[in-house]
């Protein structure tokens, strides 16, 4: 069954019509609660609410691409976490007179990013409101969660990936162009790092983060909550081509251009120094994405950014701005 | 630890501050993910978005009050589970320029119900919004969760409390006036049914619902899911004596006005025709609310509602209308 019986009402028309597009992407949605399944480790949740006007417009993305983007980003908390995904619920604000096949397809990609993190929508609310958002709460499970923490002196500083895509997307957009395909992905088609997440607590991941307001806001949070100093090597980071060529454009370098990029969706993590390239390579073969060691875990406190030996400044990328 | 440190920035001031009032109605707020502590039972989850507006107006309530209420509504899905509270996550969507202060007392009210019910704010996201907007999941754990689905033919119709308070609230203030004190509080600050739930649960109760949409929608959802009709007496319904006076100044029945009320967060339950009446009065002394039989459980389908014989049609309350 995807989706309990629900009275008559058109309310309830529209939560008929969602599970009928979800089909198997759903479960247990309609009732009052969700019931998990029982299953291994400790229950691990997270919010993302992705407003349309601060996080995104309507005429840079689908609607399944806005569904998809505000599942993923809450979902890249689960991987950060080294958690696998149970499930979502969204939360769903819809301008009145909107068409349905809209609400449809947002909620489709939604299911989609669930689906493709391995997990079902387990249910969600509708509203009328005056413009179109989506809150998206994740629940997952992991037998050793990895909260941002546990960095210890002497780690070494990983990133997965590439960065600066999404804010290639986003600069190349508010200039008034079409960002380029790879560019444009990054930043509507985010892919959470489950999988990823869970290669690194099984690697032994000391603290985790996923770069979501940028490396320069997450490393300092890993900073703080670890009480030591994260130390990044901007020459070091893994930039991505598109970033490139939109730090061109602004007239800033490259390595600054990513590291400031918020929205990247990639882990940011804390590796026992022992952490080899070898290991590092066995974990590129297994999930296809680069392994970057970009700095060092120091005793002291901040994220700190050099280049060519130079200290540089950063600041993080604040969506509330 | 009510909150994990976090790196510097405004965004993440703004979470310094809300976790400094919420003190010890928070903790693991601030991470990525909040960690459940173990516990016995099946883990159940709901979401339930609040937009000014819609739900509620800021002229109506205070920021303290639009948070309560916004957590209740959400925490009142536990209750209908017969489930105990675990927490809350709370996405709060916030117009630029409002005095923080504002922020600060509607996590308060949120931190307050959840408090309330035995819980804590185990996180949440904040958003820049034209309009203020609460959507709150909450994770609760039930030994033996009750859906909507387990009414049998002969079973007894049960609700708690009384209905028609918070309509005759909405009722009055669309009108121009000011609720009476019992009107304003049923809308404002309504107590999710938490230990009630679980009384009723423990008591054997087949099958369960919040009186959200109003007894005619629920009942409704209730009967869908279960298989079954549900046959309801109107002359039986408990009705809030501000629902008496609201229902003669619109000039219709109270027990019409009381069945379509919605946003009451009672309970709507199916209990074996057993349950007697003496165990009703136990319920009402250990629980404070009055527990009445309503109506029973019949083979078929629908909610059918009755007075003096003859058959009335109701219908639900449709937020989206």
């Amino acid at each position: 069954m995807s989706g309990m019986a629900l009275g008559p009402g058109p309310e309830f028309d529209r939560i008929r019509h969602i599970l009928g597009r979800l089909g198997p992407h759903a479960e247990g949605a309609g009732g009052d609660c969700a019931i998990l399944p029982d299953g291994p480790g400790k229950v691990v949740v997270s919010v993302d609410l992705s407003m349309e006007g601060v996080h995104f417009r309507r005429d840079w993305l689908t609607m399944e691409e806005i569904g998809w983007r505000a599942a993923a980003a809450a979902l890249s908390d689960l991987a950060a976490e080294g958690a696998a995904t149970v499930g979502v619920l969204a939360s769903v604000g819809v301008p009145r007179g909107s068409p349905e096949e809209d609400l449809l397809a947002l909620m489709a990609g939604v299911g989609n990013a669930a689906a493709e993190a391995g997990g079902v929508v387990l249910g969600g609310d509708l509203s009328a409101s005056p413009q179109w958002l989506v809150d998206v709460a994740v629940i997952g499970r992991a037998e050793r969660p990895i909260t941002r923490a546990g960095a210890r002196p002497g780690d070494g500083v990983w990133v997965t990936g590439q960065l600066g895509g999404s804010r290639a997307a986003l600069v190349t957009w508010r200039r008034g162009s079409t960002p380029e395909p790879e560019a444009r992905r990054a930043f509507a088609h985010p892919v959470p790092r489950i999988e990823a997440g869970r290669a690194l607590a099984a690697a032994g991941a000391r603290a985790m983060i996923d770069v979501s307001d940028g490396l320069g806001g997450d490393a300092g949070h890993l900073a703080a909550a670890s009480g030591v100093a994260v130390e990044i090597d901007l020459a070091r980071i893994p930039v991505a081509p598109a970033a490139v060529a939109a730090a061109k454009e602004v007239g800033i370098p490259a390595v600054h251009f990513a590291a400031l990029g918020g929205e990247d969706y990639e882990l940011l993590v804390a590796l026992p120094d022992t952490f080899s390239t070898t290991q590092a390579r066995q974990f590129s073969g297994s999930t296809g994405l680069e392994l970057t060691r970009i700095g060092e875990v120091r005793s002291g406190d901040r994220a700190r950014f050099t280049l060519d030996g130079r200290a540089i400044a950063l600041e993080g990328y604040d969506h509330f701005a």
